[in-house]
């Protein structure tokens, strides 16, 4: 269900649908004064690929482009419903919360997160609201105007010496996040094979102790240690049914030639 | 700290180099029959942004590339480092686990874990021995024979509707997963005991294979889906030096029998 709302704030012409039913269809991805346009198709394919949608240029500096629908794949619609803005500002119409992706401008003494902890805060808002998430340039990221802007701060941890992310691979890895985060709650797959009972392993260990025996792989004056190590395998293991019926099957025809 | 080990094993030229203090480094990327040069280059930035800087190249279509140099940015380093291999086996070669990316192949009925999880797994093993993770061709993901020389699977949850993304991208979520993981458990227990290789594993299931059809227990017509349930779990289970050992003595003990 979508409804519609907010229908006369900001610029009045385009109404903000809040989606009610899905928070990913809430989150508003702001690419700022991107250079490379196969980043922003890049960045429209990683949104799509983790169910987001909105996607919202800031000055790019080329787009349309060629480049752009290239590195898009099958996320061509993402770009064809990219809203251009000349400002920040006009990018964030509507939304209760923006959020910067950025490491930087500590001098701002923000609050920075890690995007995980964002994504959670973000997940929150969009429940029942419109958010954005703001990436800046590819060389000089978000200045410290744009962040101002925002929020709050989250970054990626990255490694120390080299922290340079490409602005499509941030954009996938806060997508990758939010949705990770909507489907935690959810409830975990269904197993699709069925584990073995603890008493079905155990015949198949002794299965196994008889066979051995029999073919004189098991010394009966030294056989302790060996013993130890086939129960621990077999109790370190989570067999499923087929296998121990496998097993066993193989067992018994060894067990089969013994009696010949 | 870093030692030589296995400098005997597989093609005796390259000494298998474990970092003790930094499982990061011990974590092995193999992209398999990359299309687009592209893609390695952004793979390589990826890794590196994450302090990963281990990648090996499986029949890449073309690299080195000047595409593939463009798109790294500062992780030339990484692409300089490269190995170029003609299988995926010699691009596992010391490995003690490998991790199929993928969401495909569920007829092979392999456990499919999430990135987070199989980055949990992956770095406790990654603490004291090499790890792989394998990616697949853009446009094809992992072939059937590949993912099957893995012993975990790892997918990345995405939009049902649209879970296509760019190899380099996935990359980039494994990376920061394994960033992430090894952050939140800063001290992985130490392992006890000995993981066997993927080679010594594949030679026990060789020699399950050849005992079985001896003793008479794979009708050679007939006997498809029971190879390939060996095959699964043996991949399945992570079996240990000790427990290749046993299992392969009791073979032979088979075999003696088979002999009289």
């Amino acid at each position: 269900m979508a409804v519609t709302r907010d229908r006369n704030e900001a610029d009045g012409k385009a109404g903000i649908v809040v989606n009610n039913s899905d928070p990913l269809k809430n989150i508003r991805v702001v690419l700022a004064r991107t250079s490379h346009p196969g980043n922003i198709g890049a960045a429209a394919r990683a949104l799509k690929t983790m169910g987001l949608s909105e996607l919202a240029l800031v000055n790019p500096r080329q787009f349309p482009h060629a480049e752009a629908d290239a590195r898009s794949t099958g996320a061509i619609d993402v770009l064809a419903r990219a809203r251009i803005c000349a400002s920040l500002a006009e990018a964030l119409e509507g939304c209760v919360l923006a959020v910067a992706a950025s490491g930087r401008h500590r001098e701002l003494r923000h609050e920075t997160l890690t995007v995980r902890e964002a994504a959670r805060e973000v997940l929150a808002q969009a429940a029942s609201h419109p958010v954005a998430i703001v990436f800046g340039n590819e060389t000089a990221g978000l200045t410290s105007e744009e962040a101002a802007n925002c929020q709050l701060w989250a970054h990626i941890p990255a490694d120390p010496g080299y922290g340079s992310l490409n602005v499509a691979a941030a954009v996938q890895i806060f997508a990758y996040e939010l949705r990770m985060g909507l489907s935690i709650a959810a409830t975990p797959p269904a197993q699709e094979f069925a584990p073995a009972t603890i008493g079905q392993v155990e015949l198949l260990r002794e299965h196994f102790e008889r066979t051995m025996r029999a073919t004189g792989f098991l010394d009966p004056a030294n056989s302790k240690r060996l013993l130890r190590l086939l129960r621990r395998l077999l109790a370190r293991n989570r067999f499923e049914v087929d296998e121990v019926n496998i097993l066993r099957g193989f067992l018994k025809s060894v067990d089969e030639l013994l009696r010949k």
